[in-house]
């Protein structure tokens, strides 16, 4: 691979000044002449290690596979130039400052040439199994693949791996991508052998659904993917036209595709790397059920709260494992989780080891928390080194048999056991915060099942009208009931009308997008007569136009839904579920996925909503009827997802009871009306 | 002081096995031997350090001020006993395994001889200014109090203030708390001049009220505190009676307690000794406008997430400031917030003072934070070290003149500049998470003016009569307007009371608190009639009673809230307010302060809320009447504080319209009925 293990490369632009980059760069790839020649070239002469650079590309005695660029902008296309001429088949382009425009150019030269550009504006590459290190920064090899946007922020990755032991297996700054892509190179990472985990930065997402395939290629290769993104201006989110543009402007949408590429996203660089190492040391987590064991109440209550903040449990025990557990602990401990050791730990090391095993086999937990002075006691008193090393090794090995993640958090950043530790596949960190978002969200990534929604395959639809009737019409042809209706534009109308619909009415402006907001609406019509008036009054107030007279739902013990679907730029179709309009959007309770959604998928959705009790028997109100609810959320991801001629789709509310689901007002934006804008903001 | 700096000490229990605690309290006391008499005790006989013990207290050639007692259970009665009589004022009970029962007798023997006992089951006290180390473990001198209820957590939080190069003025572990309390010796750390920041942890809040004003007198001594606990447990808040008692069983009274005295509460030790290296660095914070700056756009950008995520702003700059950030910034770089260097650090490290310079000059922002490579010139590139630490001058500079916070995540976690910074008061990190929680919740803290409200002073009050009629009279006489209603029991009562109400009616079984729930109200009743025939409905289902015939209130516009208070057993009156009751819930969207509030206190925690937008003026709404609701939470504030009669008072829903607030339904807890409840689940 030209980018990974080159036969041969020319660093053009070395430099023997170690405050320009064209020294780094020389001197790091004169680290790899044992396995691959190396060349330096400037056009004013340089030595770098020993090693004399050729005035140009054409003074080497061969033609470089890859051939790194360090030049000043200005120059770059001519030594660009002359590389293609020769038969340069890979550049590298650490030049930054280009202009997007002679950027594209230069991009599509040389893919004509049937060349390859990483970059320009990146950091460059590192290879820990070819001795390949062609960027800036020293590298600790391991495990750890790093792919990144920003090349600066891949080094931090870079430089907290190697702190943590981890090491790094492959780093690629992408730079401008202005060619290969993150994606391409994130590719790539499957064959690596060396790589056992992935981060990647992005800040912006070019082909999301492709980026989908590659991230849950990755995970079926047994290579999890750590992502690492940043949010979309709070301007980005005003802009937006609908509920739903406004609800899925932000990184719900990137979080939706890493829950479907079975990835998992991060806040920060710490977080990436701390979670690396649970996944790179410890078995997947296979539950949410936590013990914690600790030789303090204290630090046990405070690690039970961190744990619940990051989404796991700490559930009481049972009676049996109960008892198992009080015949380890001094008489008059109460037990319970989190367990409190109360000075068995100091009387008897291997208690840590005897606890950890009736835990494990309890069938009643899925991990186990270790907190306190464990990892401490030989480094304190050396009489214990032994001792301690031996209950590791005991952990060690229950790790390996339950196949189930022990965690620890010592008070001693480092000690011999806390290195045995990390070396028996028991993660241990010097925070409880590391622990909790460490176990937290390699847990969630575990549980994750990949599924890739396939991409709506069907060509340009029929369009849509404009307004709500044909709002209707689209959305009931795909299954979601709405009351009867008819369309009326005269109080005449209206009395014809109302002999086939049952009483209380609605009238709404069928043209208005929000109706109510503007008065459009108007409620509680008892009879026919008292419609017709309304409509007069709507008239005066509103003028002519498509008005509809609609059924009210009255039903008891309805809840309000709203339910969305857009295109977005990137990642395409995704569809939202909410409860209760306005305060879910003011709480941001809602629940974003990639589209299509099957109704499965959608009662997932419904089931993880903080208002999820309301629809679920509230304070003794009867159950809604939630497959009708998650077939209508299902039937709206679809339209979506189907119709390329379909931007975007809103049932806002959709009414449901505990005999079914009404949808009582609804919107369809047809394509060519949205707004073109990115899913996340792309930043230099 | 007795516990900070007695004139002698004796270590009772002294042992030379250093898997001991009495090997280390002796080894430790004897450390102040310089100071202070230190005394051995063992009846067996040890010799630490070249120090014998005697065989008892009373072969001591002195009385000692302080015994140290490191004794199995057992013997301890008789130890203190012996000591009393001999005319020891201070005990030290490091010894654990008491019982509560025995624990209370001996702390009551100690005080009735008008001694003093810190403990027992502590891990000891150590006092910097005084070379006081009476407690297990090593201690870096410094400027951080602690006091902690779990020793052991209290020494987790000493070990990470000595790797951030804080230190620790003085440690107290309280243990038990049989006689002294942690209030106390959080008192005592008022004039104790090392102590510049102090942290507590506590489990259980004994004397919560007494405790809010030890916190505000040390923050009025210019001493701020940072506190520590733990949650309630889920089974805790399951049990509570009313939703204002669900709402306000967890953390929420901790928190509004912290707010009512000036102090921070954190989540784990690390975020408290973070916490803590700001506020002992760096000047105050003075607001939360915060300039990011990087030399990585992928760092400002996850910096200014991170910043957001803890409640700062990251706002864009003015024309003038922008054109001056341009000024120093290569052509063509945008100029926004987070600002990007694009490689104007690397060509010219001075450009880091200037900008910082410019921002803190600026008026627009109240602090900057420096992302990236900063920290590490001078480490890669020997020819930069001068130069990097000039700047670190030139920010140490700038910040004292300026009393604004510049704060440094820098990639190199130890280098010559990043420790300069910290000397210069520029408090530095090795990731942007502690950048993040450390700014947040100093800026949080130094907003925060202490009031803490006066507890209720009256005497027992008249005592409630049950149901909704007696609860309308006792907080309509607090100023709350209700609707017209008449109490009816059959229904000519109905159509006779009428005649004094505008319709429509609302009738109501009066004497159930959860009415709703059991179908004991009906609404929307046009006439007397249908109201009459309402009530015989009623009257065959729930059975004879108290009934009550209401006006409904039909204005448009109207919000509804919640507004609570009630009596924690230890922080005394407890009030909250939150939107739309039911989703507010599972949100936990309420705004809970310690009672009294005054009704601009009160309007500030309807604008803390997430929801607040509902009120104020939502999507074309008119904003509702804010003093008026502002007046109704001040008032059922009042009631529940200054009545000791009243255990709770809820008002559910206040329905707040453009032109005044009605409670339409309200509940009054007379005291008896209260349940004993914990503010938070006591733990070992």
């Amino acid at each position: 691979m030209i980018f990974s293990d080159p036969s041969s490369v020319a660093v053009v632009g070395a430099s023997a000044n170690p405050a320009k980059w064209g020294y780094w760069l020389a001197r790091g790839a004169l680290r790899g002449a044992h396995r691959r020649k190396v060349y330096l070239v400037n056009r004013s002469g340089a030595v770098v290690d020993g090693v004399a650079a050729a005035p140009g590309l054409r003074d080497l005695p061969e033609v470089p596979e890859l051939a790194v660029l360090c030049v000043p902008a200005e120059t770059l296309p001519d030594v660009v130039e002359e590389a293609l001429e020769l038969g340069v088949r890979g550049f590298l382009g650490i030049t930054a400052g280009l202009g997007a425009e002679r950027e594209a150019r230069l991009a599509a030269r040389i893919r004509a040439a049937g060349a390859r550009l990483v970059g320009p504006n990146c950091l460059g590459v590192y290879d820990a199994a070819t001795s390949l290190e062609l960027a800036w920064g020293n590298f600790t090899p391991g495990s750890l693949g790093i792919v990144s946007q920003s090349g600066q922020l891949g080094l931090e990755l870079a430089g907290l791996a190697g702190e943590a032991g981890i090491g790094v297996s492959r780093f690629v700054s992408v730079g401008n991508q202005a060619d290969v892509t993150a994606a391409e190179m994130l590719a790539g990472l499957a064959g690596h052998d060396r790589t056992a985990v992935v981060v990647l930065y992005l800040e912006s997402f070019m082909d999301g659904r492709r980026l989908v395939e590659t991230l849950a290629g990755l995970r079926a290769s047994g290579k999890p993917v750590i992502v690492l993104t940043v949010g979309t201006s709070q301007a980005g989110r005003e802009a937006a036209l609908s509920h739903t543009g406004a609800l899925t402007s932000g990184t719900e949408v990137v979080e939706a595709a890493c829950r479907a590429a079975g990835a998992i996203l991060v806040q920060t660089p710490a977080q990436a790397v701390d979670v690396a190492q649970l996944l790179l040391d410890a078995p997947a987590p296979v539950g949410r059920r936590i013990a914690v064991v600790g030789d303090s109440g204290g630090q046990g209550a405070i690690a039970a709260d961190v744990l619940s903040r990051h989404g796991l449990a700490v559930p009481p025990l049972g009676p049996a494992s109960s008892a198992a557990v009080a015949a380890l602990l001094p008489s008059g401990a109460g037990v319970r989780n989190p367990i409190d050791l109360a000075g068995a730990g100091e009387r008897d090391l291997t208690t840590y080891a005897r606890l950890v095993e009736v835990l494990l086999g309890s069938g009643e937990i899925d991990g186990v928390v270790l907190t306190g002075y464990f990892g401490s006691y030989g480094a304190d008193a050396p009489s214990l080194v032994e001792a301690e090393l031996e209950v590791v090794d005991e952990l060690g090995g229950l790790v390996r048999r339950r196949a189930m993640p022990v965690v620890v958090h010592s008070m001693s950043r480092d000690s011999a056991a806390v290195r045995a530790l990390r070396e028996h596949g028991v993660p241990t960190y010097a925070t409880i915060d590391q622990v909790g978002w460490s176990l937290g969200l390699a847990t969630e990534l575990a549980l994750r099942t990949p599924r890739a929604p396939a991409a709506g395959a069907g060509g340009p639809g029929p369009g849509t009208a404009p307004g709500y009737l044909a709002a209707r019409a689209v959305i009931a042809a795909q299954g979601v009931a709405f009351p009867g209706a008819v369309a009326v534009r005269t109080a005449d109308d209206v009395l014809r009308g109302a002999a086939g619909l049952r009483p209380p009415y609605v009238l709404k402006a069928a043209w208005l997008a929000h109706k109510t907001e503007v008065g459009g609406v108007v409620v509680g019509l008892r009879e026919p007569a008292e419609a017709a008036a309304a409509l007069d009054g709507l008239r005066a107030r509103l003028g002519e136009g498509e008005y509809v007279l609609e059924e009210m739902d009255v039903r008891p013990h309805t809840v309000e839904l709203i339910v969305g679907a857009r295109r977005d730029p990137a990642f395409g179709a995704v569809v939202l579920a909410g409860v209760g309009g306005t305060l879910s959007e003011l709480h941001r309770d809602i629940a974003v996925e990639l589209a299509p959604v099957t109704e499965e998928e959608a009662a997932v959705m419904l089931s993880g909503l903080k208002a999820f009790p309301l629809l679920d028997g509230w304070r003794g109100a009867p159950q809604v009827d939630l497959p009708a609810a998650a077939a209508a959320v299902a039937a709206v991801s679809r339209l979506v997802a189907d119709r390329p001629d379909i931007a975007e789709c809103e049932v806002n509310p959709l009414r449901v009871g505990p005999d079914g689901a009404l949808a009582v007002d609804a919107l369809v934006v047809p394509a060519a009306e949205e707004p073109v804008e990115p899913a996340t903001e792309e930043r230099a």
